[in-house]
């Protein structure tokens, strides 16, 4: 048995607070499928203000926000998506926009700083006049955070290249508050050049379910529907929100926190014989730790060694693992952590075993 | 200002009980998506147990339920779903199964008490040897409670026909409870012969939220990616599932009380010049009300007057209405609905006076 | 061995005239992908011209043109259309305007005429106001002629409804010229309402190939993209062209001759005890055929009796035939049928024998 | 007036020969949708063979045989296909696969001979255990030739990693035979690793409409079904298939020719300053050419004078043309076409002009 759990797979894992639970429990809701609820009002409001937009809706998940951003651009037979070949929606979403949506996606490169190369995109968009051949495009995604931050400015510039080509701009806002407090930039400002953010509410800041996706009064209005056709259209919603609200007003401000822990534990693990972490890369709570090649020990064996000590990473691919820091990780695990990474790398003899996880590919997601 | 309401529009508008907050509060939750929520994996048992099927699944809501349902069922381009020409899948579902799956529905006509002819639907399954120009059967959808209550003896017979024709059959539940509770059967009675189930705990039952789908653990196992690929996977979902967790242990012992509540305002209303209730067809809490040829007041002024009293009721079309009783109605409000049809039919002198709700064709639907 | 061949499938079993052959060797083609064969445009001219529209596309088939015409008029994703529910679209076309184009196919019960109730059409119309839980009714789709012929009358009154409500009547006329000649009507009249018309010319007509699609310019700039992204769009299709314009251009007046020769046909038929026509309902070149209960011979052992003499016929279900008159069918052919149907019935003692095309349910289709 | 045209856009362009012509005029042909037409029978037997598969399908366009053939190895929704980023299947077929099929692709780098990267594919399978956020990978697609010739080793390693993995390959086949006869490799060896193969017929072969796909015999049966839910299933298409009949026994042998011409042709042009081929490119009878920067002519005006000397290429991006020799291009075209190049890029005077076709990015498709 394991004496302590240090989850670092993802931010998704934390169980929510005293006072989440205190706010489901005394939540004013009703039926948000026959009228409003009074509740997901609220919080959709709140999250609209905080970003900029004129509404917001209330939804299951990230993947679900994306969808119907997506598809609600998209709605016309015939069109086109531009979007990273790396991102969230392209990799990790099952493929929803076409299998589901029938939308053709059109990645193009996402560089290591989650940027897509403004001309790579305009090169990327189609030429009307080939419209008999070519899909239409209608939409450029981007992710922020996506590995590091989009700046308002490159934000701006892939908006304004949309607007010159009639185009949305979608954002994918999986850690957009990370991204505001790693940059010192507000949300609003960093989203300002889009016409629809997903904003996720159950990662950096804990909510237990949910994300709002936020846009203009008729984007929301089509959105509604869309996500009453997935199913996606709730009862008395209101108790979700309500765990929401509170992880938006309390720990957005933990943030810098998270990000802090995770330059410390990134420079000690980067400290480790056979680690090697861009300690430049790390700007919001996530790591990617590479296994060097002639590593002492394998990445099977680490994974296995760590998870016997109870700390959780999510592999990615052969040799590299990422770390995601959250609220619920204190100071203290974070020096577990490291004190775990270098028992394994030190005197430790491991035996061959066999180990459950195997990590040849990547198959972690969120 | 209304001083009392008696919403009658649907059995979904009902408010948590304090038990079903209670849990909420305490539920031991976890990340569902990355594992298995504790709470969501107790229900999901739990109604795979009730239903007798192997696995469970929670979705959000009925139509997230039945749509993953046929999607599953119909995984393959070019599927054909038989399903009542009335059934809530065909007519207030989005049309999803086509819009979002590329299901082809192949609707049957429903008789009033919500069965379809067998000899109908065996003629709707299509010859495998004109498979160049038709569309593969691969479904049969039945709803029960529609209207009235499917006996498990034409369910059967469902089944026995979808087997012998190499077919699925699914079972839309949304009122299963009451039907089972109307019949005097259990519910795994009532679905022994079903492929897949969606189980609704949001109608009758009142949790807040969601449903459970059920079947085999393949079938569980599409429907979970299915699941992913709508947005419809969770992170602590336990939460919500606790509270559907306490309807399923507390509130199928009520669903007799709104039948005979139900009958009891029924009988009332047909007492009333100017209204017709068809008394058998009430078996369970819904009441439709149709409001004869002549009648003193129109279905515009009773609506109107109805809400000023505080009563909501679901038009129907032109003439009819639809009234659904729950748990949270009382026999104090059947008497006092009553009161209100009564005064509504009788002295009042109505002004004439425009009135919001149109009520030419049918917008309900839950 | 058969000395005789009378095929009466279909009518769309003919073989091209020598006027047809020496026509195709001679048109003047060009790549109609690049740019615009001259042939393929002086037919579609000449179809958009015959049915007073703007514009014209050829393609390959009626169900492409059907395909073609339901998607772009359902362009949006939730979109609906009304249609017959034993409508050719319906039923023999794949489900493909679902399976392939996420049309949600809403059916309206055809009368034996092949008619639908007006008022049956309006009540499908989808209630705007309920958009949060339907699909949007976009189109309505008749069919002329389907078993009887749709007046111009009838027509003029469905494209009324659909005007009022905002939405699009296609016709699927792939026997439209049929209906034209059968009703002294010109072909103009008769689908002056629609939007589109899907102009079959491999029918009565005697094209070895394609049908073309008519309506407004914008329309069909639509319809060319989606014909290019089915894989429609053909290069030198001038010769196929070609044979169809001589089609048009010589073989509608050869109709007139093919609906009297059903009628001898028919009412020769019905004389025979054993055979029931319903001679009132043969107002064009098919005739349908019920072999009445108690007859003496099966309808599996006429078949193979007929198919022995050579003469073929299509069954529809268990106790039912077509039989379609086309231009290569002569008097005498009439007459030999006759008198091969006649023997069949009367002194012949058939030996029980397999026959190979079992007769128990409806696989044709044209 | 233009005295002379001479049509470099594409090898589609070609005019069916008197053979063509008099094999259309005397085809044997028959209703191909209710049995089949032994003229289409004898074409598809004949690819089959030459490809060295079970069975062959016509169908009408290239476009048509790689929808066909994606849809069908990807019938289960939730596939996703592997193909180049820069293949005519993702760019210039409308998306087709995702818009129509839902079929999520997933593109990997084209290098400039038109391989990917082993590696780079087997990157982008997916990994089974991810399903739950990942679609199933199941084909990978090529393209012989697409810019250069894919060896029958290059297309063997890529099949055998489809095998390791489970999936199908399919290869777009649109110039196969250029290939097969520029690398000196019959037909059958280059796709012995191919599931599928889509085999234009009406490019470099010159016949007026069509394509073949091959496969397994199920592979087909599933393939014409689908044919004819696109609408592609067509009745006495005989004819068509006797002009390819033609193409394939007469054509050929004329590749290596075509091949000859587009190299003195490269090389000529490649001796004009201002403009750039790579003449080792140029291994079939595609030939690229690009206008270098600080030419003396723009490219519009180049084009714009080629025109008006009745010389027609194809504009692929701001300064880069595509010339595309076949049968109907005679040496002293060849000679003819490089002295109207010199003629523009040396004496002449050009006056500024609006020139219509705008050459700003790539709308040219075949």
């Amino acid at each position: 048995m394991v004496a302590r759990t240090v989850d670092l797979r993802s931010d998704t894992v934390t169980k929510p607070t005293e006072t989440m639970r205190a706010a489901m429990a005394t939540a004013e809701v009703d039926d948000d499928v026959l009228g409003a609820d009074p509740t997901a009002s609220r919080l959709e409001s709140e999250v609209a203000k905080i970003t900029g937009k004129e509404a917001g809706l209330f939804v299951s998940s990230g993947t679900m926000g994306n969808l119907i951003s997506v598809l609600v651009h998209c709605d016309i037979r015939g069109s086109e998506a531009i979007l990273g070949d790396n991102s969230h929606i392209h990799i990790y979403e099952n493929g929803g926009i076409s299998t589901i949506g029938g939308v053709h996606p059109r990645p193009v490169k996402n560089n290591e700083d989650g940027t897509m190369d403004i001309d790579s995109i305009e090169v990327a968009i189609r030429d009307p006049r080939g419209e008999l051949v070519f899909p239409t495009t209608k939409l450029i995604c981007l992710e922020n955070s996506h590995a590091k931050c989009l700046s308002a400015e490159y934000t701006g510039r892939v908006g304004e290249l949309a607007k010159k080509h009639g185009l949305k701009l979608h954002i994918d806002g999986a850690r957009i508050f990370n991204a505001s407090v790693a940059l010192g930039v507000p949300v609003q400002r960093l989203v300002q050049a889009a016409d629809s953010v997903s904003v996720c509410l159950s990662k950096g800041l804990g909510a237990p379910v949910g994300s709002v996706i936020v846009g203009s009064k008729s984007f929301i209005t089509k959105a509604r529907r869309l996500r009453k056709t997935l199913g996606g259209g709730v009862r008395q919603v209101g108790f979700i929100c309500a765990a929401a609200f509170v992880a938006l007003k309390e720990n957005v401000e933990k943030l810098d926190g998270d990000h802090k822990k995770a330059k410390e534990l990134a420079e000690g693990l980067n400290q480790i014989k056979g680690l090697k972490v861009d300690i430049a890369a790390v700007e919001t709570n996530i790591i990617y730790v590479d296994i060097v090649e002639g590593s002492k020990i394998t990445a099977e064996k680490l994974y296995k060694n760590l998870e016997e000590h109870g700390v959780l990473v999510m592999p990615k691919g052969l040799s590299r693992m990422r770390i995601v820091l959250h609220h619920q990780i204190s100071s203290s695990d974070v020096h577990y952590t490291l004190s775990c990474f270098q028992q394994a790398f030190s005197g430790m003899h491991q035996e061959n075993g066999s180990y459950s996880i195997s990590t040849s590919r990547d198959v972690s997601y969120s």
